[in-house]
């Protein structure tokens, strides 16, 4: 499969048509952002292990029914996917207080979460992604009531999965980002990455910082930290298979 | 009915003890302040025209079954009110943008909304009064899920009478804050005020603001403004009984 059309330049991620009308191509970049933009930077072989984690981690989710646009990897860094239209909300998880939620609530960063707590944020960089409630998404016209049902309990048996896989392989998951769409035939897909981008990932022993935090925070080892992550996921479950 | 000790100072109340356990005074002061008390001032005459205003919506409220702490007027600032311990919720209820809903969703202050929007704020001065959401709500053990939903309701229902009785005085009632508290026997009452410190009023005619938005944008007229509703609202219904 070919990259046909560029479709889309993310902030992390380039889109291609291909000449499949219903897939397209998510190529990974090593570029970084953080606090809507304001601070730029490159994370090296970024594209790469990103790319790779999230193949790992939508197989894993595959296996366990939860529908997601993951087909297969073609290189390190592209990704053949299901094409959708992203629905305009960025859907947050969240176990263990940290980030906005801390400033949000007064919770020191670190405070395990009553229950996992889920958030709505607007997808609109010049608003800044602001959080927003259900009546929020539905004056804007987002997505219907029923499909924000399904996409809550979607992200809720996500974080059922990947809370404990990661576990088993010494990491907190304190938090993460999804993003879905929807197919030409409206099917509801997650889409999107999985990534140390996404989620915030502590050892589980040490709480070391293993995610986009450090660059956020200039704490450094930000490639280390981003391989380490890669390495606990593929020494566990899938394999990316080698292509032909 | 006597005030006895003073119970709690807040920015535009102060709380007296009464003779009965179950009873309160709420003294309606002149201070304003905006920007969570980053602006400070006085209008004139704003606890007389604040507690009149609210005793006769409260009325109008008890009148439409909506449960509220409002007892009687004792003098022009002083309210009786049933003692509620209240939650740390302020619940807001808009169906024109303005204020912070135009800036979080973009929207131009006077977009007409599709229906009532609702949404809650953490009581918390400290931390600015963070817009919240349902599983924050949960997380932060305020109230149970059963007392948020009618909360929700009751503030709809107080919306649904509202909007129409201040357009017949001629006003568009923008949006407002409610404040709910609970009875030592757990009765779910609306409390605090309901006036133009805690409402955004327009005229029907010119969409000239009424409310304290003149003190906040500096757009003077405040006293002639919030003595206006009052002139609309006593207009109408019902009278401040004179006290023996």
């Amino acid at each position: 499969m070919k990259k046909l059309d560029k479709l889309y330049e993310g902030k992390a991620k380039v889109i291609y048509a291909t000449i499949d009308p219903n897939l397209i191509i998510q190529d990974f970049k090593n570029d970084a952002t953080a606090f809507n933009a304001q601070k730029k930077g490159q994370i090296e072989d970024k594209g790469k292990v990103n790319a790779q984690i999230s193949a790992h981690l939508f197989e894993r989710l595959k296996e366990a029914s939860v529908p997601n646009h993951f087909v297969e990897l073609l290189s390190d860094t592209s990704m053949l996917t299901k094409k959708v239209e992203i629905i305009l909300i960025e859907v947050v998880v969240r176990n263990i207080a940290a980030g906005s939620l801390s400033k949000r609530l007064g919770y020191d960063e670190g405070v395990v979460l009553k229950k996992p707590l889920v958030e709505y944020y607007y997808k609109d960089d010049e608003l800044g992604d602001p959080l927003i409630n259900e009546d929020h998404v539905e004056e804007l016209s987002i997505c219907d009531k029923e499909t924000l049902d399904k996409i809550k309990a979607m992200a809720l048996k996500v974080n059922e999965i990947l809370k404990p896989y990661f576990a088993s392989v010494g990491m907190k998951l304190v938090d993460f980002k999804l993003e879905f769409g929807k197919t030409n035939d409206g099917e509801l897909l997650l889409a999107d990455e999985i990534s140390p981008d996404t989620c915030r990932l502590w050892d589980s022993e040490t709480n070391e910082k293993l995610d986009k935090d450090r660059f956020r925070r200039d704490l450094g080892k930000v490639e280390e930290s981003y391989k380490e992550v890669l390495k606990r996921v593929e020494g566990k479950g899938y394999r990316v298979p080698s292509k032909e």
